[in-house]
This record gives structure tokens, C-alpha cells and sequence, in this order.
């Protein structure tokens, strides 16, 4: 993985002109999102499948019909500037390409949704390792057996990320992240995670695994792929999302989201 | 004003017998809402409207077309159990009724948001005088210059209510409140009204006059109201709401509210 960048405008010029990379750790201090385009005609069900399930599908902005650009980062093309997208149709991955202009339509709405990197440099600051940061790797991600409450033709599984956290840092993790409840807050989830329906941490979902040693626990938090698990769950038409921890960097400061 | 009860159920069941009164007091330790429901054809707008504006339009639920049942309260009717409601038919307020039987169409959308109220039994705790719960009146609401961000056929200005504040409290109650987000959340205007465009807080525009005393500080909060301003200034065929003050009582504890 390439050395992060300084600034979020940086960041998303390297992607657009190719750079395929997870961006945990890219553009310190400023908040990464989700993203999920939809045919105009599924944007009620997937815009009340946030406001239903806040914790994995915190959506901080949408955009207009047709329009590739969000108030979260006015300079910025979501067609371009991710560094790897993914296309369903009918709920099957079909492509994922670097930029999506050859799919992108008049009809499509964007929602971009909060994302748990925002909390890992509050996390990092006290002192708290945060292991795929540490790695250069890509978080390890889960669905689980809790079911998201259903909106209209939308329905599926929460997906969880995990990070490994010392037993006595824990209550720290929980505190510090519970301050950013925009992008997941708090963890859903500490420990046991067979209760979650996880039978094995080493083959994750999505991304990649990582260690967790003696004296962690692992700790999983909401995660915005959870619209991606119900995109397949649902066998939505079609669809454009980022590939899994390939999130797009926003302008907006991290402490935006803090409370 | 009757004295208030005890309980969430107890209060609605008066209600739907016929009481009209300001609910302000009313249940404490339970969550109100404001209401606004719109045909299905602007839904999704009304949606997008609170997810762009969510200091004045926090939406804590949203009912199936038709349905005037909400996961706040499985028992209760939204077409009964309020104290007042407004009837709007392109903008114009048309009727306030006690119950809207006559009206409700199976092609209706209801949304709750979130009320201030719910931070007001803490703000009491902490020995901060709430004005017009001494007086026993509504609580002054006032139209403001800000306008919010559009969503779809939907624009109009943002919408406070006032609470006077004693100046060496005033920090006690921005922390307090901002531990409920959900529900309006910390201020968004400490003294100066004329800076909001409000030329006399003598005469709210909505719910009823305090007094300002010397020592004490105009504090606002965005308000719930804020959607039916929308309605006013965006025409709207057809809408049904609360009467302002006359809130929806839930069954969900408000510290479920609180961060």
C-alpha cells in the first residue's frame, strides 16, 4: 500500500488517475464515506433503509438525481475520484472498475454514507492500536445474523468491521468512538463473536483478516458496506457501490462529526 | 391547562377522547414528536428534506404508506391520538381538527421528528428554569432568516423555539441539550434574535409569549415546526401535522435520545 497523503483534494486526484488502493489512513483528519448509487426509482426505499438503520447506514449527504457531486467535497466526481468501485445487477457483483462514467446515468442517486475510519485517528491519538492501520491492510469486515429493519424492496443483514483491542483499552474505544455516532458511533458488538453469527474472524467477508492476540478483544462496530449485503440480499436491479474499504475521501473535517 | 399524567398511554387516551392542550409536562420521561404526513408522491423529498436538515427535522420514524401505526408506540393511532392536528391543502392551513379520520387516505406517508421537549425534564434536573412549563403556556416558536437546505419541492426558513436562560446557565444548557442530537440537540442561536431576523419576541409565530427578564438570555433551538413552514412556503398540495405544541407522546424513553 502507497504512503498516505497529506490532504483529501490530493488524495482524490491519485485515485482518479488510477491509484487502486484501501484508504484507511489517507488524508489524516478528514472523514471518508460510503458509497451506493441507485435508479431514482429505489432512492425512497434506500434513503428510509438509512434512516431505519442508522448505525451501519449513516447517510450524511445525497445528491441529486443525475448529479456526480456531493456537498461534501464540491471539487470532487464520485464517477472518478474513488480508487475502486463495484456494479450489481440484480444483486451480482459484475464489474469492478476503477471509474464508472460508462455507467453512470441521468437517473442515478448517490448516497454517501458515514464511515468508521473517522474515529481511528481519535482511536490512534489515545494511545489505542488500531491493527489494519498498523498492518497497511484493509479492515476485515462480517456479515452477521442481526437482521437490518426491512424499507420497501430493501432488506439484508448488518455487516460489522472488527478491530482487535486490548481488554483494558476497550472501555476507551468505546467511549472515544460513541462520540461520532454519524459514522457508526459506539461498537454494536464486544466480544464472543460466534453471538454475531461469526464463525471464523480469519476469512472475513470482506477485506482482509487480522491478528487478534492474547489479551485483545474483538471489537465490531456498524459498517456502511451493510447496503451492499442488502443490495445482494434484495437482488436490487442495479446498483454502484465503492469496493469495500476503497471509501471516497471527503473535504469535510473529521471533528465535524463529533458530538 | 389540565395537569399532566403520568404515563405516555394515559396521556394519548385523554387526547383521543377529546382533550386539547399544549403538551409540554405532559408524560415526563417520554419522548414527544412532532408530525407531518404527505401523500406518497413526496415522501421521498420529505425524507431527503430532514436528512439535510436534521437540527430542525430530525426523523425518528417513518410509517408504510397508509399505515397510521408507529414502531414509538405499537399501540397507538396517529389519526387520533394527538390533542391537535393542521389540515394544509396547497400551503394554506384549512381546518385544525382534534382527529384526522376523515382526512387519513391509504396513500399517506406520516413522519415523526423529533421534539425539544425531550431535553427539558433534563434541563429541570439540572435546575434550569424552562419558562413556559412555569408559566404552563406553548412554547414560544419563531421563524427564522436561515433558510434550509431544498430537497426536491421542498424549501423554506428554519424554524426555533426559545427558551430564556439565566446568563451563568447558558453553558449548562447547550451541554445538557447537546446530549440529545436526535431531538434538535444543542442551540443554534444564543441571544441576538435580530441576527435570526426576529424583530419581537413578543409575538412568536408560533405557540405562545415568555418573558425575557434582566439576567436572563434568548436561547433557540431549531424546531420541529420547521416542515410545516415548508409546506407554507413550498405549496404543497396536500399535508396533515400536529398543531405546534401539540405533540405526539411516545412510548420510548428519552434518555433513549440521549448520547
Amino acid at each position: 500500500m502507497s504512503a498516505p497523503v497529506s490532504g483529501p483534494g490530493e488524495a482524490r486526484r491519485r485515485f482518479r488517475a488510477g491509484l487502486r488502493t484501501p484508504t484507511a489512513g489517507w488524508a489524516p483528519g478528514y472523514a471518508q464515506a460510503n458509497l451506493i448509487a441507485v435508479p431514482r426509482e429505489y432512492a425512497y426505499d434506500m434513503l428510509l433503509f438509512g434512516q431505519r438503520n442508522p448505525k451501519p447506514c449513516p447517510i450524511i449527504d445525497v445528491t441529486d438525481a443525475g448529479s456526480p457531486h456531493t456537498a461534501l467535497a464540491p471539487g470532487a466526481d464520485l464517477r472518478t475520484d474513488l480508487p475502486a468501485y463495484r456494479v450489481w445487477r440484480d444483486g451480482e457483483l459484475v464489474d469492478e472498475p476503477d471509474e464508472i462514467t460508462g455507467y453512470w446515468t441521468g437517473d442515478l442517486v448517490a448516497f454517501l454514507i458515514g464511515c468508521s475510519f473517522t474515529f481511528e485517528a481519535p482511536l490512534v491519538a489515545a494511545g489505542i492500536e488500531v491493527r489494519h492501520l498498523t498492518a497497511g491492510s484493509n479492515v476485515p469486515m462480517y456479515r452477521t445474523n442481526r437482521p437490518c429493519r426491512p424499507a420497501g424492496r430493501l432488506s439484508g443483514p448488518m455487516v460489522v468491521s472488527m478491530r482487535p483491542i486490548a481488554a483494558d483499552r476497550v472501555a476507551d474505544a468505546v467511549r472515544i468512538s460513541g462520540r461520532f455516532p454519524a459514522v457508526h458511533g459506539a461498537p454494536v458488538h464486544v466480544g464472543e463473536p460466534a453471538a454475531l453469527g461469526i464463525g471464523d474472524l480469519s476469512t472475513p467477508d470482506f477485506g482482509e483478516p487480522v491478528d487478534v492476540r492474547d489479551g485483545e478483544v474483538p471489537v465490531f462496530w456498524a459498517c456502511g458496506v451493510t447496503p451492499q449485503a442488502a443490495i445482494m440480499a434484495s437482488r436490487l436491479p442495479f446498483a454502484i457501490t465503492h469496493a469495500p474499504g476503497h471509501m471516497f475521501v471527503t473535504d469535510v473535517p473529521d471533528h465535524t462529526y463529533a458530538v
